[in-house]
């Protein structure tokens, strides 16, 4: 529960990790082993990324839709790359009540089975293209490797975004929007910068032509693969029949792109934003982003009170904000705790604050204090969690900026990767036979390709085998 | 596809029901029987129940979590009414890629179990309470009866509000309060009454102390339980030890509570408002609200379809209207197509509305026509939603008034029953022996006990034996 007992940030991350996401109530574990419990702190964060995500998507003219939870086995087996990457995974249900069922039904570790074979009988002519579909839903991916809050769940909560396109070059067009829908949300909501590229071949989905992913530097110096999109061609349309008679009358098959953010940016959130008393929420994200601690003895308990509510009440509606009057904790107490639980912003209450008509104010991130005037708190702590936000991405970009480095040549990136200083970002070839020795050798294989960093393999050779470098590539170890 | 092939809502509600469901695109069957599709007009109409409500929830001090899918199956036994009630209908997952689990995991049915042995250990103190979450997802039912979309689905989507407090009086007080908020998204969303009251004994929630409810009459006749509300004394508190030290230190159990409301009710919604031509969707719910259909030739196209957008963009934002501009469709057939589909308004736009610089504006619930001028649209359009949302309730009501009928003899309430009528309401002796007579001969449930009836039975005799009435029950069919 205190401080002392949690390990340092700096010194046991993982531990320290655990730790907090447990005492500060963000989550608690459950019965079924990854699979966790979202409390109230932690499910309200989800639900305003969920909303605020929606909202962009609406706009970009994606609708949301709700598929089953169940595929039956044979649907899952329609594609093959795609079932070799999900069946060691999946969770079979067999029975209902006493009766076992005639065909075994995986719960869904993502939805494209499902959805192709239902949707290829939408689509008749170009006029229904595009179909751009999304769902808000929960899924399951059994893997056996240990389970970790948020960063590998077996079940966890994500959008799956299914699009549909007449020709190619729509499709293609959807990719950056779609990425910058996720890097806006990232920066503006969970003040968390990334790096946005394409994987290899041999990192991306199963199923896809190509697959591109923002990817974040963890404070451990392991990168983690955040939201990501893949361009599928026509590799599902082909296998479930997604055809249309174009504008000429011919049978054509369609593109298809599919993309998602996860609950596992919560725990990146967590992760990188948190500090050695606890979390740090950023303040869009906190379901209380001002919490009042009224200090009072028995002399000026009522005056102390009925003050913190004229607080709260010049605080506005806007800002969520919780007083607790707790008469069981001491203030200090009460300081450690709701520091440990992220809020963005403390507000005292005492006799020197009731006399002056003020209220002493402390940010979370800096631990800053200041007096605003009563009457100036709403306008105040709302400038403040503005200043929060803003200082909290800018700390976040800063530790990613320090952590992405050059390495010409292949001592450099050993080093790199060795001693747990982030990506190396080499010069690479392009031939997967590098890529694979690589991580043989150092662990690290490649996140991405940064799309802001190529070119800057122009005249140089690759990292590995020598010969002229095609791309510019991240290489991580990597969750 | 047209409405000549589909029965008459009057002559074959069972198949107008489902087949409308159908061709509006409302819904699409799955190779999973008993889980559908919700495709991208009926989500959002869940999607705005669920908004809407959490708004509710959040203001009475409810909040949201997210539990785990699973529950392994020594916990689902952990309370025995409970348990008897669900595992019937329970799916099985036994394995995991290709290992064999070592212990079942249920798919949640509903999430007492799961929840309340974890929530255990946050619970200490009487200042730990109340605690009241809710969750919104997915749950699974697998039903032996014949499946209907919405009604009785395999898979379906609601909340469960889980609610815990240190004494039986607050627990009680809840009640109301849910209810109330049931009852206002009905009427305020939905556009549908209902009734009412507390359930009987054996008709009660396994587990349950008491249950209440919110029935309504379909228009077969029929009724069908929509949302309720369980008080579950100390039951589940006793079987999961949440107990707690009081206000004199000393150890009490908690009284809990659990409500819901489920996608069930679109299924209601489409029954109740629907007719021969297609869906009536409340325009709150409704994901087109107004469409705009323009009528040209070739000499004209171009200025119509200029007019249109003019009308789009004095509708306004936050009219969430389309230009259906499709040139394979004639006006005539997209204006049985958007009827089918249940979108409110229609706005013609052609030569007679361009030169006069009006739109001819139908409403879907009664056809009605009017003209509005171009520049009055939005505030008109407004208007009439209103309207149209204010005549769909008044019509459900009294549609729901004239079709619960007063018994005072036994031949009374079996005619009712024998003719779908609807309700007959009647006093009962409180005896459940009498109650599954009835049930017996007439295949009359009691579907609930309305509160604003009670008093009713003063002085009068049960409709079956005869003896004293203590209570005013409602006896229908049920679904």
């Amino acid at each position: 529960m205190s401080e002392q007992k949690r390990p340092k940030k700096s010194e046991n991350f993982s531990e320290w990790y655990t730790q907090v996401l447990i005492d500060s109530k963000f989550i608690d574990y459950s019965p079924v082993s990854g699979a966790i419990v979202f409390r109230a702190s932690s499910y309200f964060a989800w639900d305003m990324i969920r909303s605020a995500t929606d909202v962009l998507f609406k706009k970009a003219g994606i609708q949301d839709f709700y598929f089953p939870l169940f595929i039956p086995e044979h649907l899952l087996e329609k594609e093959k790359e795609h079932v070799e990457g999900f069946s060691p995974e999946v969770a079979w249900v067999t029975h209902a009540g006493n009766t076992k069922l005639e065909e075994r039904l995986a719960i869904r570790p993502t939805s494209e089975t499902i959805m192709y074979e239902i949707v290829s009988k939408w689509i008749r002519s170009w006029r229904d293209l595009p179909l751009r579909m999304n769902q808000w839903n929960n899924v399951v991916r059994w893997e056996f490797r240990h389970p970790t809050p948020f960063l590998r769940s077996r079940e966890f909560l994500w959008n799956e975004g299914h699009t549909i396109f007449a020709t190619r070059e729509e499709a293609a067009a959807e990719r950056d929007e779609v990425l910058g829908i996720y890097n806006k949300i990232l920066k503006e909501y969970l003040a968390l910068p990334g790096i946005t590229g394409r994987k290899t071949d041999s990192e991306k989905f199963a199923g896809a032509e190509a697959s591109y992913s923002i990817e974040h530097v963890m404070p451990d110096g392991w990168m983690i693969q955040g939201p990501d999109f893949h361009s599928d061609g026509q590799k599902f349309s082909k296998a479930f029949e997604i055809s249309f008679l174009d504008k000429e009358g011919k049978k054509a098959y369609a593109y298809q792109n599919t993309f998602a953010i996860s609950t596992r940016e919560l725990g990146v959130m967590v992760a990188i934003h948190g500090d050695d008393r606890g979390l740090i929420i950023p303040p869009k994200l906190a379901v209380i982003q001002a919490v009042i601690i009224p200090i009072y003895n028995d002399s000026n308990k009522e005056a102390v009170l009925a003050y913190a509510k004229e607080a709260k009440d010049s605080l506005g509606e806007s800002i969520r904000s919780y007083i607790d009057d707790n008469d069981a904790y001491s203030p200090g107490w009460k300081f450690s705790e709701w520091e440990l639980r992220g809020v963005p912003v403390r507000i005292e209450i005492g006799e020197k604050e009731l006399k002056s008509k003020s209220a002493t104010v402390t940010r979370r991130d800096t631990l800053e204090k200041k007096q605003l005037g009563i009457d100036e708190l709403g306008k105040g702590v709302a400038a403040l969690l503005s200043e929060i936000h803003e200082n909290m991405y800018l700390k976040a970009k800063k530790f990613l900026d320090s952590h992405v480095h050059d390495a010409d040549t292949y001592e450099m990136l050993k080093d790199i990767i060795k001693n747990s200083k982030g990506a190396a970002r080499a010069p690479w070839c392009g031939d997967s036979e590098c890529e694979s020795r690589i991580k043989e050798e150092t662990g690290a294989k490649i996140t991405n390709m940064p799309f802001d960093a190529q070119g800057k393999e122009k005249g140089k050779k690759c990292v590995y085998c020598g010969k002229d470098a095609k791309y510019t590539a991240n290489f991580a170890r990597s969750y």
